[in-house]
């Protein structure tokens, strides 16, 4: 059973109970572009207990740098070393657990946070000048390249036919890696969803038949690499999400305690459903602003 | 078990005892762009036996027009009511059986051969001028439109973003008919696959967590609106075809006779290995042209 926090008592005893905190971004800290009320002087607080605090978002989309400039926006100021992202930790799985060939490239599936996480992992991103796919002729052009080590799949808006055939042939017909930086089915934008990394992957899932690497959460690989980069001691370590099928998720298969907010996709009736169980819920995180420093 | 016919009187008895055959046309009449050697010929021999012919196709990109003209360009004169692809059926489908109301309009995933048949139909076809999407902030111009009744999925080679969330939108907030012209998950061209209309389907199976409304093989939807059409004799109907998962499975399901040819996707092994068995196998179709007029 899930632990309702709702007095000050009850936060301030949670507060000193941990070290870290690990975030979720969006539905905890923010709502899209806008600031959850009290988030910001809650994230202050915890900074003056001098508590650890780790920011862990399977969006795809955005690097480290873009989100200490989100966070610069709303006045709060975090460092990108704390600061996980399932494209930057797409990058250091390559790079460290994968050893990944320097010699060889990946070919991404996704945006400019793919891209920039892998280079900064010192990653080649081959780009290929598609054929311009009018009918099904066209596709004959689209080929295996054996520069190709890793086919590597996120949120792209900008997805394509010659896209998906280029990934398809190179990891049916190479030795490539296949790794999907999250899974997440859908994409919540201002109140409704649309289709998300882990839908656009499943186009490959099918036609492939073969399962990628998942690094996101709820998966374990993201939550190793954040282990290792910070030396997490686990009982005094909490993950804080709005999400129970991956945020809570993540953190139980870890092993760390898990604080549930309502201030995104999960209501009460939500939860009160679920077989996934936070060790706490909170209305808001912001809440633990109105506790006196 | 399956019975394979190698001789010449095997062959002639098997044409003697069907008066309907009911066939696949990539792997059993042409391969890609090649027509099979002896098949004309087959199906002069079959024709001059005044047997009916009915051919069968998952492609969605084509429609029954483009059908003839491919038949035409081998020098094989077909009529266009005894072609079946899965744009036309799925059209049919669509007025027949689900009452279409002609006030709606379909947004289609898929070529010109969807959008040719379902106007050919009466079916109106809503094509929404998308915004340009370059990053996510441009989504949220993707709305539900109440005119939209139903939502197609076929193969599109013109596949992007915005198409898949318009489609998404519509089928999760609207009352849309989902379906989808077939669930072939790869494509062959020239001896590899690319993904198929199957395979861009899950993108919305995974994002809307609805299943679509299946016409192609080896769903009986495409079966019963064949039957319906040309009042066949399941006792002296075949089906004919050289994938065991969609053509003899097809053929299985509507209790009709199989015949399984290896001029297309499964060689023997894969047969012999297959839990999908057909009644009769042979080499090629276009053996059937060795027999004596």
């Amino acid at each position: 059973m899930t632990q309702h926090l709702s007095s000050s008592a009850e936060h301030s005893t949670l507060i000193d109970k941990y070290e870290t905190f690990l975030f979720d971004c969006d539905g905890v800290i923010w709502l899209g572009s806008k600031l959850i009320p009290g988030v910001k002087e809650s994230i202050e607080y915890l900074k003056c207990k001098g508590k650890k605090l780790i920011f862990i978002t399977n969006n795809s989309s955005v690097s480290r740098a873009d989100y200490v400039k989100k966070f610069a926006k709303f006045g709060i100021e975090v460092d990108e070393s704390n600061i996980f992202g399932s494209s930057f930790a797409t990058a250091v799985y390559l790079k460290e657990v994968a050893n990944f060939d320097p010699e060889k490239f990946v070919f991404a599936i996704g945006g400019k946070g793919i891209s920039d996480e892998l280079e900064s992992q010192g990653i080649k991103i081959l780009s290929p000048d598609f054929p311009q796919i009018e009918n099904l002729d066209d596709i004959s052009g689209i080929e295996p390249d054996n520069r190709v080590g890793a086919v590597v799949v996120g949120l792209d808006v900008k997805i394509n036919y010659a896209k998906l055939a280029f990934a398809h042939v190179n990891i049916i017909q190479g030795d490539s890696y296949f790794i999907a930086t999250n899974s997440d089915s859908t994409l919540p934008v201002g109140g409704i969803t649309f289709p998300g990394a882990g839908s656009l992957l499943s186009v490959l899932k099918s036609s492939t038949k073969k399962d990628p690497v998942v690094i996101g959460k709820p998966n374990q690989i993201m939550f190793d690499l954040v282990k290792k980069s910070h030396h997490l001691d686990l009982s005094k370590t909490i993950m804080v999400g709005d999400r129970l099928d991956t945020d809570i998720d993540f953190g139980n298969r870890a092993s760390v305690d898990t604080l549930l907010v309502y201030t995104g996709v999960t209501d009460k009736t939500l939860a009160s459903n679920s077989d996934i169980k936070a060790t706490f819920s909170m209305n808001s995180f912001g809440d633990i602003s109105l506790l006196k420093q």
